[in-house]
């Protein structure tokens, strides 16, 4: 039977993209279909030169690689109001030009690659009579419907590797430095990578802080023979008491004075008054966290949703989602997976792993 | 409550039994019980210098690196017939001895951590009135008592980094190149980093291969527009029909001749003839596979798997083991976890995955 | 001859200095010389728990990491007025102290491993009477009196590092990355990086430029073809015109709205005017660019400096400075060395080569 | 003026050849050059299908990776009686037929990437009437005339690395490690990785070593304190008294039971007579140094080859070789170049360096 598949990647781009879209042309090539690949997201549904058709040959060595070779955008026709997770509908017109285009590319199902966002656009195509098989991505691993999700062990890797990095700088010069990393509404990053890095502290939306509290923590560690701290903070961490710290549009951007430095000025009030008895550092790894090589794990991940994606069309299961659960990979239901967020559960055994180390939150 | 722990490395090294200890280390700290340190394997329990205090200083920074500041060994006192695996009897006189170290230094539990050989010792240490809490050691993952275990990311990082190395080498000359990696019975670390790191063919224990199918392999990519090969074989493949070729006494240990040098000139044999029309080279990994810096990932089990046991020692929990099952750390009785190893299902998700993709088994 | 010497790291940490300590003691320990280090730089010199005595034990495995373990700081009495890089006269009495513990602890020579600043403070001391051999340490590679100096290729190598993982995600958005590495006066870690990782434009303080001229550059990437683009700016970069950018007190640490976020504020007021056209994110390197592992070549320099130092010592030829020329590690007298500054040449080959392969300098 | 140009890589392949190529093809590019690349080095010269196009697009982000796009070979017509040295005549019939490709493309001039056979190829060449323009490939950095060369840092690089990994292993068990590494005729990778990589003791093909004296550094470690020990030894490490190790074809091969093999079977009968104190392992390194990113270095040697061999064509100044020299990119004549090999002086600063942090040579 030759068939022909569309794909995308769509959202933030994260290690594992290039995973996804080998496995689905490796997996597609040995049932003899055709793959064509949308280029920028949906937006290459639209435009005239929109797409390109992904081999064997141009698709090599492409899963060892981060980005995505289709390119990605957050923003054009299919991001409903209220941002990349609005719940707004899609213009008949957009649906309509995408049933055209797919039509004409005789393109039977579309694989869509994007996170929570981007698959509600994908329900909708579904929804609409297009066969739509969803593939999950979130750096941030805070997507309910799948346990684990590529990008994120990278990210994690990223931040593991910064903190290896600012433990020999923080422990000579006997400083503070502080570490703002991804997680906005999830502090799954911060978990992860400041457990694997060796943060002293580590502050995440889900488990409200106080300047107070992060500054007796600074000074206990100096009082135990420990003259240098390092602190992670999701870019999401809030304080407790209600106030928010969070005000990016966007996820992994680098922004002008972002928590990071609020909480570098907090503390330093609180430590280095009348006199500086402790320099505080900060930095902020922003972008670079979503680019670099993919790990193991995260190669493995993708390449396995894009078999999988295959493997639903092939059994003509749209509608669904790939997701990972119990070591498997399995399906879900698009509709049901969208808008349910997974988060850090405070009483949770790696919370509690944290603290019986002396990891503190600042609670 | 003041109180003294023992604690030891055992078998051969792997990434994440410094997290381990540390683990162990801070969790008592918190507690203000004293951790005292066996050096190499259970030979620290009979030797007169065989200890030293972990403190909370001298455990700074460990987590991040590799191998284990305690020593270990595969060999001593405490090895019974049949090596490592062996199911003889502790010498009574052995026995005596460790329970009158521990007596002398107070210590009223110890933890042992090691493979399946070591928590063999230390059930029969249980089982003579020894306070023993087990943690499980495999790098190459093949402990049916626990899900996964710290080490195995590390290894299947340094094979996939391997790979990537020698793709843009067999590339550019246009040859066939086979990695021997660790493995003797249980294929995962093959499977894991074949997968990851673009393998074109991966033979494992579990699947045996005929030497024929593998040329076929090579043939039918030259034939499909790509000349160059790389396979990954684990020490402990083996051939269609019977045929043995693991030959080494310990795994991870480089071999002259071991199996990824037969490999290379039986393929020579089949596809070279008459003529050379491929050149074929090989890469034996060894050790390098045991060494480097733990993978995020392996930080957080080994942390996990060292506040668990102390967390055993103080609910009492003596004659338990810790085991990682569905995203969890646990306890199951160290008796019935020895012995019974978890090996690559043929008709598992992730064979039909690599199958998917084109990856060969040479079956 | 049994001897005792002294050795310290002051100013700014770098990947090398631990490198240079080994050397120090490994050569010493075969003289059988006894060799004392001071902690927290000169500072420690004034208390009375300064020092450590340095073996071939403690000093095991130190080489390949960051950092110094003997500590560090750019704060305290020995700073001349006017900062580090201040001309003042040290305070009578301090020098009186530093002579009084040398006594005490009878050491014979001294090492001094630093930058500028501190090796005017060698200077000084030797004038004072001391046994004083200098060992320059520059991370921005700034020191006219050097060819090389350890820490440098390893700044570069983590910008390098940024890089590739920058490009990655820069074309996945198709997007403009600028990222802010160190170099106050001397813009060599952002020529070096920016060449090595691929960099489109590189700003320096030695080559003025426009922001129009910048933003030129950017519409003729894109004309052609290349719809991202990745700057690379240098923290001490100058506009052409006089205008002054830099306003920090310390070259590495991440400041508030620095020259990198100006850059974007800028280039989007050119470029995204009337409407979007290009999204643009700041990435500042900070602190990551001082730690890590150092590479092969800061290990080899810094090895060999110490080796030398202590050579030095043994001829007696005191208030010299170990000195890279010519492939050569050679000796110059520390007087005639600081305060030259060593800049990149707007004619040099390397800016050249930039230019040939089409590196924009906004110049 | 528009012009077309050859350019083809030849040889072993190593990190830094796709610098230099699109080194070469920016810098056409400004020029509005046309590039032909060769394909499988100067084998591509002669077969209809041997060659394609090298664009700005197609170069794009290859400097980053080790290999060749063009790809290359050690075999083939243009190798001359006596193998990749030989010192014979290329065939006429050879050289006529190069002459048709290169007038039949257009070719102007043909830029060779090559070693110590291919720069005599482009010599004969040369003097056959055809605009040749040498740069200089040597991964063991054994080319009199040029002080460095791209892919040698690499190489070290991987080294060291693999000894990072060694250490930790050898420390956990007490072992000797023995790794064994490229350098058939100079020991430049041996005697820097070795140093970076914190060896204990290092063999070179130029200073002969006794296997007595190797055992004898082995107990001295042993008896001061580190029951550990790292061995390094170049393939053509060579015994004192004229028995010679080296057999190898082709150097980078991984070669059943080579030298790596032989120095721990001999040290084993020394050491563990009659009974068994110390395990001893091998690695042997193979192709993985070949393989891999380039490191910072080699992505800007290769690049400045690159456009210094554009200029040199430019110039018109055939025959002519790049090369580095005194911190500068400078071109020689090929034929003064060939056949010069640069070894290990015995008593050169870095042998003296290693000497004086206790490195034993075996001598």
């Amino acid at each position: 039977m030759n068939k022909t598949i569309g794909v995308l990647t769509s959202g933030g781009d994260c290690p594992g993209l290039n995973a996804v879209l080998r496995g689905v042309v490796c997996t597609a090539a040995k049932l003899d279909w055709k793959v064509i690949g949308f280029r920028d997201g949906y937006e290459g549904l639209l435009a005239d030169d929109g797409h390109m058709e992904l081999t064997l040959q141009n698709t090599e060595g492409i899963m060892q690689r981060g980005g995505t070779i289709l390119g990605t955008t957050n923003r054009g026709h299919f991001v409903r109001k209220g941002g990349s997770g609005g719940r707004g509908r899609l213009d008949p017109v957009v649906i309509a030009r995408t049933k055209e285009t797919l039509a004409r590319l005789r393109i039977s199902a579309l694989v869509t690659i994007g996170g929570d966002g981007s698959l509600s656009t994908s329900q909708q195509l579904f929804e609409a009579g297009i066969n739509v098989i969803g593939v999950p991505k979130t750096i941030d691993n805070d997507l309910e419907a799948t346990e684990s999700s590529f990008g994120f062990d990278s990210a994690v890797a990223c931040v593991t590797d910064a903190l290896d990095r600012l433990h020999t700088t923080a422990r000579a010069h006997k400083r503070v430095i502080i570490i703002e990393v991804m997680g906005r509404h999830a502090g799954w990053i911060a978990l992860h990578g400041g457990l694997a890095g060796g943060a002293d502290a580590i502050l995440l939306p889900e488990i409200p802080f106080s300047y107070d509290r992060l500054a007796d923590a600074v000074r206990a560690r100096e009082k135990s023979g420990h003259p240098s701290t390092i602190i992670v903070v999701a870019e999401g961490a809030r304080l407790a008491g209600g106030r928010e710290h969070y005000h990016a549009a966007q996820s992994g951007e680098y922004r002008l004075g972002g928590i990071g430095e609020t909480v570098a000025h907090e503390l330093d009030r609180r430590i280095n008054r009348p006199r500086l008895t402790k320099e505080i550092r900060t930095c902020v790894l922003g972008h670079l966290q979503r680019g670099g090589d993919p790990t193991t794990l995260d190669r493995i991940l993708g390449t396995s949703f894009g078999v999988k994606a295959v493997d639903l069309i092939a059994e003509g299961k749209f509608g669904q989602m790939v997701s990972y659960q119990h070591s498997q990979v399995l399906n879900v239901p698009i509709a049901s997976a969208v808008r349910r967020q997974k988060i850090v559960q405070t009483d949770c055994q790696m919370v509690a792993t944290c603290r019986a180390i002396g990891i503190s939150f600042g609670d």
